[in-house]
């Protein structure tokens, strides 16, 4: 593994898509990277992306790339079926790696790349972006610190017209961003035990359009997902409920993204003689905190760098993808079966 | 069954707590029925309802209302336990019957009530009040005119910081609503499979305080309701896929309540050779219809005396109010169950 | 004057009219009033809604409520034109008076009052109803606290497809409001200097139906009133920018109606070369207090109540009905004018 | 004036700030312009900005531009104080010239560069951006159309915590945009009659930083514009009322811009006895027309291109831009006079 003098690692973006272009503006922005390379199989590709860019070679040869002893690290946005293979490659080559969500196309896959990379001591990050954003931040902080209190229950919509994609269902396609940020934000003792998924194919394209799932966690909550590419609306809308506050996320209003409530009900302690006082409501103010706008790709970027020079995990590791690689196939699982709720296997602790 | 001359059905209300007052104060206010009676185990609580009504006698006991020959329709509005007992009263005493939902506590009793009513020739109309607003009533006619095209999915959100219900869980309290809209908008063809539902109860009090509902159709599309107790904020929201057309029902916002986008996503008939061709997009205007906003529970009362003076069956039957409780019954079925998805009963056909 | 024995005042309401209901409702509510009487000059609709109350009387004479010796406050909800000849005979009879808004027709009649009412040692209130809002009391406690820092402008919307009024013209039937929350909120020593206001008469009705007022404060400070009767869409919106804090109270928004910003644009004390530097900003986060939704009408009549029994002004006095009639004969004048800033009357100091 | 071969204009654009930022990146985006000089006072910043595209040339000497045949078209986009002086040099230069809002500083700058542009035959262009979105392009056709009946009265909202200007004040920084879109959609024959303005300076920089304008039209209609650099929220509103149908243009809703209300409200034809009666209302259905969200700048940089080639006069014209500095210069005056109404000079007839 190679790292120039000055300590600013060298990169590589794997992929010239939609995707790929952003990770190429951002690394190429940020000061804490020196972007070296664009790698497509469409060699005109990743020249046309690679010429706005002083300094960055393209090539249509991913050997070019992990020949390169100035690249340290390998940033990954192919289709999520070759990720591992491209993965494993960059980590046989020495590299740090970067990896878009989802981490793999199968639990396998996922697994084998953490191990390759624990074993080569080197960083494999996914790229969970939303975990990066000023508010996910905010809501792991009030979660974590134990403002929100005990952790009662998710909901999350996820919904608008949205492309149908080619080679994913509308699980594989939005659902990682909620188990990635469901696994960031909540408490580590809370683990999720079993899921169930329901779907549906209304135009009969062969997968799920649209579906939910449900989440069932080790101290009885339920987070629940509602995915959707057919809506005629786009909601972006996620509701905390905590025993001593409740929170929604609205990521369509960006003049007021967070509303935490000081709104509670509880159970008495000491049970009054009428069923209905057993219960006592608290509606207190709302605060909207003030968020930087930041985009959160150029914090996850410099994650990345951070995590390379400091030789430690990345806040988003390879261990959280394989984790809501975890999670997708337990969901497929249950829609194969009908809906029913399949266990979630333990998470590994190393 | 005793009708006053001038064909105007006279009316007993029983129970005169919260919806009973609605009642009242609706059944008082119609020129098309003449109130009679308030009933409530309270004699001083049947009597302070009655006194803000001229001509309005108050009891603790059902007999009186029910031995009176001006009395031809009886009210109940009584926790759900009770229906049945006191509907087969009144059906005993020659009375047409409206009943608050849920029509009863369970299936068995609910069908005891309609085969009674139907032996007997009498009007049982289950109160689906949400059936009367302006808002169901124009879904109805785009779903059933064919306006909307197939019906794909249909996604409700009923939540709120809601009283937690002392005789109910969430699912009783609030999934009626829904049930009883579904089965009123859809057309007759598409029935119900199957419903799964997962419910939680972080409050420790026995049952569910929120949860989720999803219900499979016989043309393959899903519903799917998310009923909480618990949420910071009061969220009233359906929406409902087509192929031709989808809308989405705001009832929190009085000043555009109902939208309909003339969006569609379609499968080409000829399948180009990229595969995302397959499937094309259309986002047309949107329309939000001016909707008369007269109270649904106004309508609700002239159509059980409409119904009474026809001798025909009412908008929302018994057998509506059967069909809702079979649903409610198969949810508890399914919680019970750990949330695989429980098979629906045949509905009845008469 | 008639105080009965258990202190509790009786009252009479003169005007069965829309906003007469209202307060014959209200008073009828509060256990700190007994209502006595309801006029009307239709003797019909006086019996009308008297007769949903016990032991209230109707009449068409006003003299038999000014002579009933229980009756200690008179109620005025009849057309403006009306208010002054009405409450000048209430007083000659002993009376408390409570005018509806505006307190009268013309400034000299508003004065006539105040004076005779005081001569009396009556108490001469106006029913500004909003003033009595929890949102208008957080503002006014904001606002007068200093939190809000110096005051730098208000904008009031008070827009929607209204009723065309008969007797009044748009500023006449919106602008009192926004009128009498001002001087409610803003602090003493900030008086209004002049007034400057615009209209038009799209129907051609012969007087506006909508309209822009613009008054210049003592310090510096405008207030903007937008009134219209022509909007397509319901607007009750204010902000009030202030040094230290801004605010939105949008009371269309029942669950987050007030909206205090810890924002700010400050000069700096110490400029530094370049221009933009002189200014600096602060966006803080933003609050939603938890305001209790009682009915403004019930306590504006307990106020009336209060006021009787303890022999003091009442919070929304005769003088400050005054000035709302001051202001609006002001806005008059400029209009007639073509627009031109008219001074303001000094306000009578007593 | 030089056109290359191929007939696609040559471009120049003067000033690499926020704004000039932005031209240059849609010139070089469109097919239609061949973007060849960046001109800024800095050398360094005019290179800074060319070097991201390929071909453009970076000069601090407007002359190099000015000199270089292969130019066609000059795009000003520098401080508005500058914007006569640069222009007048390109018309003299037998340049096509494209000047950001306002054209000039003063009327007299402005009839100057209208009349040497007409004297050189040569294309003046102002760039009223928001003329070219197609929100503003679906309101003109529906205003010129007579779809929306006689233009009763038009109320804009443009607030927002806006960076304090250094050269302008809170009207030169803001109405532009309204008195852009105010011709733009207006009918010809409706004209400006008078402005009455009113400013106040809280922050006390020596300017007004919010505002507002009454506009008085030949037909007695009144359109108003608030603006203002101190609210705590972002509005950017503005409603048209016409006797058949209304509009919303609510430009911080991307998914609903627009909404077409069927509404109105009509004085009778036959008037009833009762005053009431004289006005009929209709609240009809409302529409929310699907927009195509092309970025607005992409269409106006086009406009310049297709006026140059055809040698006709762009839809944003010297005239009209000439148009927006006298409603500015007239608001200007009605400040210094303390908000009386100003006449507005006849529009120059050509």
């Amino acid at each position: 593994m190679a790292t120039d003098d000055n300590d600013i690692p060298g990169i590589a973006v794997v992929g010239a898509g939609y995707w790929g272009r952003n990770l190429v503006r951002n690394f190429a922005a940020t000061p804490r990277t020196s972007l070296l390379w664009v790698v497509d199989i469409s060699a005109e590709q990743a020249r046309r992306l690679a010429s706005g860019y002083a300094g960055v070679s393209a090539t249509s040869s991913f050997e070019d790339a992990l020949s390169d002893p100035a690249v340290d690290g390998v940033a990954i946005a192919t289709p999520a079926a070759t990720h591992a293979e491209l993965a494993l490659r960059a980590i046989d080559a020495g590299k740090h790696v970067l990896v878009e969500k989802p981490l793999a196309a199968t639990v396998d896959d996922g697994r084998a790349l953490v191990e390759s990379a624990e074993a080569a001591g080197l960083v494999l990050m996914t790229d969970h972006t939303f975990c990066y954003t000023s508010a996910v931040r905010y809501i792991r902080e009030l979660v974590r610190s134990g403002d929100l209190g005990d952790f009662h229950y998710l909901d999350s919509v996820r919904i608008s017209l949205g492309l149908v994609q080619p080679d994913v269902d509308v699980f594989w396609d939005l659902a990682p961003h909620d188990l990635s940020i469901l696994s960031f934000v909540l408490p580590e003792e809370i683990v999720a035990v079993s899921v169930a998924a329901q779907g549906t194919d209304p135009l009969g394209i062969g997968k799920p359009s649209l579906g939910h799932v449900s989440i069932e966690y080790s101290n009885g909550a339920i987070a629940h997902l509602h995915v959707n590419w057919l809506s005629p609306v786009k909601v972006r809308t996620m509701i905390i409920g905590g025993s001593k506050k409740m929170l929604v996320w609205d990521d369509m209003k960006p003049a007021q993204r967070l509303s935490i409530f000081d709104t509670g009900v509880q159970l008495d302690d000491e049970p009054k003689e009428r069923y209905q006082r057993l219960v006592s409501y608290r509606a207190g103010d709302m605060v909207a905190p003030a968020l930087m706008e930041r985009e959160a790709l150029a914090r996850m970027v410099d994650e990345f760098a951070g995590a390379i020079r400091a030789g430690r995990q990345a806040l988003t590791s390879g261990r959280d993808g394989l984790e809501v690689v975890t999670m997708l196939s337990a969901i497929q699982q249950s829609l194969d079966a009908g809906g029913v709720a399949v266990a979630v296997e333990e998470r590994d602790q190393s």
